[in-house]
């Protein structure tokens, strides 16, 4: 399979760390966001939403959108699976993701952040308030939502799921950005098993073939 | 079941017409967003991330986030399918639903808008062409992907699908903003297709017990 993605994009992270925690192997293309290579013919011909990241099955499908990618894989590759076996803790580990990327994650990506800048004329300083403000918020919904789950190392359970592939790359993110993480107990330990686990490491954009850092 | 929700709100509307396919009754929870009773306690002790809608199952456990909720309600009664039978076709319609949850609805929803005004200081003018704008850029989007998809009655195939009961909210939505719809084929001729079904009709804002228009 193939892999269209950029080292810092987060939904390009998540599913790094899913191929990376199923023992995948995959090939890694780069489309540089910063450069605007997702609008450029090369990638459009892949990628009619011009969005990373793309999965390019071994049959030559092209698939997009991270989570339903994740859930590909999974069902295309059960073990170990990333999300679990009953209907209601699916739905509960959906909802982690969901929470995640339809509720932090959209208002910060890159289109978002410029629009801010050249179309509302925000200053730096305005943006990164933005910025926090809406990863902040949305952590403390996540922290909420997990206090009311049973214990476990990672965001469900005792083993990574889907919620934990999201949870990741936006902490990465929120790092770049200096946000606030006091208080948030349990969103934090999850983070931090998670970091221990070396599917988790060996997806970090530090480690991606096109890091410019 | 008992679905916490608002007759306005895009993701309670969403898992309205995934009842209504699927011609389960449940118990109508109305939850104001504009008179803040989301954050009030009565709802809180329902919702930990005060997000709407919520579904209480029978047996008590209450879901979040409206994806999340329709597939657990796919998964718990399965005919008729609001999702393909292949891994690859489900992958297709979640990406599709999610190129509309993750894309476009979060940029546009109450408590964004009411950043921009209150923190933001913009116009009402300014307020309105963001929210115009980042639903066209989806929607192109979103029809660029589906015109590289197979003709069919609805987004994926000649059934309605998950991706579909992200759809209709969606260009609901847009027509209150007066969003220009030009050149949309493939979404608007599947939007059409749906407000033909009853099931769309009966789930839609106008229909709800809590509609104020």
């Amino acid at each position: 399979m193939k892999l269209y993605n950029y080292f810092r994009s987060s939904a390009s992270f998540r599913v790094r760390i899913a191929f990376e925690l199923k023992g995948l192997p995959y090939e890694y293309l780069p489309v540089h966001l910063v450069k605007g290579e997702h609008r450029q013919e090369a990638y459009t011909a892949v990628s009619a939403s011009q969005l990373v990241p793309t999965l390019e099955t071994d049959a030559g499908e092209l698939l997009s959108q991270s989570m339903a990618i994740i859930e590909y894989l999974d069902e295309t590759h059960p073990e170990p699976a990333l999300l679990p076996r009953d209907a209601l803790g699916r739905a509960r580990v959906r909802a982690l993701a969901q929470l995640i990327a339809c509720e932090i994650h959209p208002l910060n990506n890159l289109r978002v952040l410029k629009y801010l800048t050249r179309e509302l004329k925000v200053d730096e300083a305005t943006k990164n308030t933005w910025y926090r403000h809406w990863v902040r918020d949305g952590l403390e919904k996540l922290e909420q939502e997990l206090a009311r789950l049973p214990a476990g190392t990672y965001c469900y359970g005792d083993t990574p799921t889907l919620a934990d592939c999201c949870l990741v790359p936006q902490i990465f993110n929120g790092k770049r950005f200096e946000v606030d993480f006091g208080g948030l107990t349990r969103t934090m330990a999850a983070f931090d098993a998670c970091m221990r686990h070396p599917a988790f490491q060996k997806a970090q954009p530090s480690n991606c073939p096109d890091n410019e850092a």
